[in-house]
């Protein structure tokens, strides 16, 4: 890609979003708006309990209720094993995905499991209805926590699981060096381990999916995936209906995503279809804000231990990490979200020696799957806690220390694709600068009861998923005959401005004007396969697509030009939507508008296929933070937080800093706040928005969010994924700037009021 | 194409239509039946004059009214000239298209013609609204008759006109040859002018359209069009705003188009998106059936002069032709229709001094525009009429004189493409036996009040319209990951059944199941530009795109499983959607659905993009009907028709036939009944389905469509367009029996009982 290029257009500007004012006058139509002749509404009904044996049902009732169309349970649907997930269209060549779903089930697995669902013609009918299915549930023993479940007196979850009693999948295995010899070359080993804690989405848009299956057989799905196409596979999967008889599409926005909906939007798509086949009528599922708790994928808990040795000029040496991670009652993604914690946590450092054992294991608990960062904010938690406590043993300035071992370009490491470019260091002296780190050690006076400290963590992480797993776009970019583009993908636009950036890089390259390009997105029926918004991976790999299909069209522009203008098309180029002699005279110049309708007249239409050989390269980010500890509370305020990243190029400033902010404040509620608790029945106790402590406008500290443009060979225009990094090393910085306000190591979050106050009263670790 | 392919697997057999479930369920959606969110009613204020100068308008009583939400006239609408037609798309490279319409204008120029619309909550309120509009009318003088409009006495309906009074465009001149000459070499010449009537295409669903305007100024238009691509064209030269920010799709079925929807539907779309633009609002825009026929284009009525010299032994010698055709207020297609009159008339046979010259004439009606057989049927009433007149002077049987001079393979020719096949004597033969035409002139027995007589026309038509116009067809056919088949090709499906003839042409090229093949139709944001569905050329030329496209991604599915069988490209073949040497063992062989996920498992999805050199091709065929007159009465009945049609090669025979039986029942109607009658004040007479005498299934007499397969070379696996030929010579073979019957010669259509009984009691011509 051009990432050489430094005159740029319109890449780089902080152009408007083209969603902006539909959004913010309420006229943005989501899938909670579709509404379809005819349509019904869904409830579900859930299991209460963790773990049972469903060993009777009885619909009838519910059927014979006036207004009830259709009641689906696991004796009228497909018995095909899937899973909601995307796992089954990401799975990498060797790897076997793990289906382990239905659309319903005879056994439940979690409080929240879907046990049936009617449709009717209205939700008040559809609520009623589901009262009088009648339900006989055998409870089964059921447990919680991870390193329980693996333990031989544990109850099976699901029968199968081939590394140990339920593990789903592989077990992720890193090995680099000798990490044995490493630790006794080492002058120094610190070991730990920590504790993290399940972490919600709480995407502005409940899942939520419509469904409408012809006479023909044909389905149509309107919904909130990040992933239209990998959708559609998943749903011919459980349907056993040929994909290209399956239409997904957004309508066209989503209320957000975080990988909450990579795949199916939690159960929403299939249960709409299976209602709607029963129905013969479309069906529209939208889960409540309680049901997006309960009933929808999760971040990851569990736990992570570190081992790091040094040696003592700070050279880092050898890094054993090891994660167990719950998954929940279904796999989802638990095989992959291991092999990012190790995988990320692994290649921040130059460390001749290393090795990670990862896996998930299953609970009677709502399943874990995708979220923002996806087991790297576990892995860097801990790593990033454990490289303070080396600088504080070996008397290092923490950021010293960082900047001595950070990766470079050429150093080897355990990822598969190389590092082209970073920009880490310049990231931690931005973001020293911004935070004042002078001013750490002089912060408090002696006595005061809210006490300041400042901390740093740095992290990485990608931009795409390959090849970890199958990740992969193309893109179509036709010139219509008056010389605007439309760009077509299937990513989706989950908030992100997807449908801003892609047409900047389309105009970019093909040299025309940006408000002549429009694109069209998140529909399976519009574009060719694309793996989706997700990954940090929708401007780097979706827009790299873009950029090919652009390129393609723009060399079928020049080559045509050339024979109207009689000059090899090697001499053209095109700007401001006009093709000229690059190096001539002003003689020579001809604009898109004339040569589009030109080729028009003749039968001709410019068409471009982007198919791309899809790249990864990191990401680089440091983060600092301020915060102000009241010892007498135990209340964390965080004053200032700064997220300094490289994001190779920033495409649309504004867009980039919004993806960081959203981070640190998404990071900021790890750190302090949310946390999805468990009942020992299996309940969660804080499913709603008002008891779940999501931070609100007013917990946010002043942010900054630093761009630092390292250029990336490989992204489009030098740019890498920026959706995710925001929220990776956060908790670690504020919980070592708890740690240098109080001298309490942390080793579990959320640092709630109540957590710190007991450790501040008994003044040792949590 | 493969037209020597003989061994098909799909094409050639009628499957059923994938519309069909949806259509007899009444579930198939229409233009009609989209509501959107906040969506108003539009009605439309018309002139009730036939030309009038609006001298002032008031629209603020009505604005004032609640429930209204827009009122759209000339002066806040865009000034811009258009055609609603696609005329402007279609133009030739070195012709100027006609555009001499406004959305609204202060000029009105027949009775309907558009002086203001209102948007309002309901249709109730929107027609109350109408009502307050204040409008203050200038009447101008008036003309409704073409040769009369071309006087110097005559008003100007429109000015710069530059081939003379009111006559839009470029008048047709065609020469081959040197027809003086050739009349002075015959030995018989017959001279005589037809009169043609005004048709009504009468589809099922009347204009319609919603349109939605984003606040980004995004403009989705939902449309009854035949050719959503055009569409977009021209709305976005009338409204100002580029092709990308315009989507026209329809929704996705369409009830008919019989060319009255070839661009716009009338004024539905420009009126809808005016209203959108005012409104803030989705707006909808129904025609009544009323207006259906007031505003919005007919059939071209007007005036043929014949002449026609021969050789004694029945050689055709040399043609005269001349077409004046009513172009009605606006110009439409009104520069095409001449032009396809003459070029199809003088191409059925071998005459070797042939001149044409033809043009349409504004009036003060209903423009006409585009209608099946696009002038056609017009210009060979006039021949088959002459042709049969020669015949009875030279005593030669009409069967025998035809087939003598019929046109062959290699013949010059005035038309600019070749004629790579013809089974036009086949068509004769066959459609002969099927009639009885060794019963004519033994039919009658002296005396009887209703007598028989059986009749004979041939004629012909072409495939597409390229190269007498731009038109041009692009598709995309991407295999999807489970080896199922995306087919997206612009066109729509106007009832034609192309949702099942074009997938049947990709499996077949691909070499897959039939039930694996998808299309996605008739969606500007789906598909790369197309031209539409018109000019029988949807199967014939956007099956040709379709077939590349398939072809294309065909070769990509060989080369990625000649790697994995290890094997070159050239030995594999597919079918039944497996790859296997072609000529080898059982043991290489793997199915598309493994190559596909073997594919997709290393980021590769096959996408083909079809890209075609329009093609064309005539077709050929011969009506007989067998009729039967009241000589008390002079009601025509017509007993039986039959048309005999080289369609190529039929790809669904089921298809083809209805398209042919159809055809004979819309040549019925013009034949004997349908004609739209103006009064003195130029307002349309029997403007309902109850007065404008369509047959009904009553009317039908015995109908049999003969199918002959010649094999075009340029079509795809050997078919030819179909769509339009079946009642190009039905009224001349209906007349020619009529003659038959009677010995009464109509050179006026339609043969409507009170004209016939006039020309019986007058026993003359009519």
């Amino acid at each position: 890609m051009s990432a050489d290029k430094i005159d740029f257009d319109i890449v780089g500007k902080s152009v408007r979003r083209r969603d902006a004012f539909e959004k913010v006058t309420g006229e943005a139509v989501f899938s909670t708006d579709v509404k379809l002749p005819g349509m019904l509404y869904a409830k579900v009904l859930r299991s209460p309990y963790p773990h049972a044996k469903i060993k009777k049902i009885d619909i009838s009732k519910a059927e014979q209720l006036p207004g009830v169309k259709a009641v689906a349970y696991y004796g009228n649907t497909p018995r095909i094993k899937f899973n909601t997930s995307a796992t089954m269209t990401f799975t990498v060549p060797h790897l076997e995905p793990v289906l382990d779903q239905y659309v319903f089930d005879d056994i439940v697995r979690y409080v929240g499991d879907e046990v049936a669902a009617v449709a009717a013609v209205s939700e008040e009918i559809a609520q009623q209805a589901l009262k009088l299915i009648e339900v006989e549930y055998e409870e089964l023993p059921a447990v919680y926590d991870p390193l329980e479940a693996m333990k031989e007196e544990a109850p099976h979850i699901h029968t199968g699981c081939k590394e140990g009693k339920n593990i789903p999948g592989d077990i992720v295995k890193i090995d680099m060096g000798d990490v044995e010899q490493g630790f006794a070359e080492s002058d120094l080993v610190i070991e730990e381990m920590f504790k993290v804690p399940v972490q919600k989405q709480v995407q502005m848009e409940t899942q939520a999916a419509v469904a409408q299956v012809s006479r023909e057989g044909d389905i149509t799905v309107w919904s909130t995936t990040q992933t239209p196409h990998p959708t559609r596979m998943i749903l011919s999967r459980a349907f056993g209906v040929p994909h290209s008889k399956i239409r997904v599409l957004n309508p066209p926005y989503v209320g957000g995503g975080f990988g909450v909906r990579i795949g199916c939007s939690a159960k929403a798509e299939p249960i709409a279809v299976a209602l709607a086949m029963l129905a013969k009528r479309p069906v529209k599922v939208v889960y409540t804000r309680e049901e997006d708790f309960i009933a929808s994928d999760t971040r990851h808990g569990g736990y992570v231990w570190a081992k790091l040795g040094v040696k003592k000029d700070g050279t880092f040496h050898a890094l054993d990490l090891k994660g167990v991670l719950n998954a929940g009652a279904y796999c989802s993604f638990s095989c992959e979200t291991p092999g990012v914690l190790g995988a990320m946590t692994l290649s921040v450092y130059r460390i001749p020696h290393q090795k990670y054992f990862g896996h998930s294991v299953y609970t009677n608990t709502t399943p874990a799957g995708a979220m923002r960062g996806f087991g790297n904010p576990q892995g860097i938690f801990a790593l990033e806690s454990v490289v303070d406590m080396v600088a504080e043993k070996l008397n290092i300035d923490p950021l010293e220390l960082r900047l001595k071992n950070i990766m470079q370009v050429g150093d080897p490491w355990c990822l598969p694709y190389p590092c082209g470019a970073t920009g880490m260091a310049e990231c931690i002296e931005k973001g020293a600068k911004s935070i004042g780190w002078d001013r750490r050690g002089k912060l408090n006076k002696p006595g005061a009861t809210k006490v300041r400290g400042i901390g740093v963590a740095i992290g990485s992480h990608v931009s795409n998923s390959w090849p970890f797993c199958v990740d992969y776009d193309n893109a179509y970019v036709t010139i219509q005959q008056d010389g605007s583009v439309q760009v077509a993908c299937g990513v989706p636009d989950i908030g992100t401005g997807t449908t801003t950036t892609l047409p900047q890089l389309a105009a970019e390259e093909l040299g025309v004007r940006f408000d002549m390009v429009n694109m069209t997105f998140g529909d399976t029926a519009s574009t060719p396969f694309d793996i989706g918004s997700h990954a940090s991976r929708t401007l780097y790999a979706a827009g790299t697509a873009v950029v090919a299909a652009a390129k393609d069209a723009k060399q079928q522009v020049l080559e045509y030009a050339a024979d109207l203008l009689d000059v090899s098309a090697e001499k053209l180029d095109m700007k401001d939507s006009e093709v000229f002699v690059a190096q001539g005279s002003d003689e020579k110049r001809i604009s898109l508008k004339e040569i589009a309708y030109h080729a028009h007249l003749r039968n001709k239409q410019f068409i471009g296929v982007g198919r791309i050989v899809p790249p990864n390269s990191p990401t680089w980010e440091a983060h600092f933070a301020e915060v102000e500890v009241d010892l007498q509370t135990g209340q964390v305020k965080v004053i200032k937080l700064v997220g300094a990243h490289d994001v190779g190029k920033a495409i649309n400033p504004a867009i980039c800093e919004g993806q960081i902010e959203g981070g640190l404040a998404m990071g900021l509620g790890y750190a302090l706040s949310e946390e999805i608790r468990y009942n020992d029945k299996g309940k969660q106790q804080n499913k709603s928005i008002s008891t779940y402590f999501l931070p609100t406008a007013e917990d946010m500290p002043e942010v900054e969010a630093i761009l630092v443009e390292s250029n990336d060979p490989s992204g489009p225009f030098g740019a890498k994924g920026v959706g995710e990094t925001g929220l990776v090393p956060t908790a670690p910085a504020i919980a070592n700037a708890v740690y240098n306000a109080t001298g309490i190591r942390f080793t579990e979050i959320p640092l709630t009021e109540e957590r710190v106050f007991f450790a501040l009263r008994n003044n040792k670790k949590s």
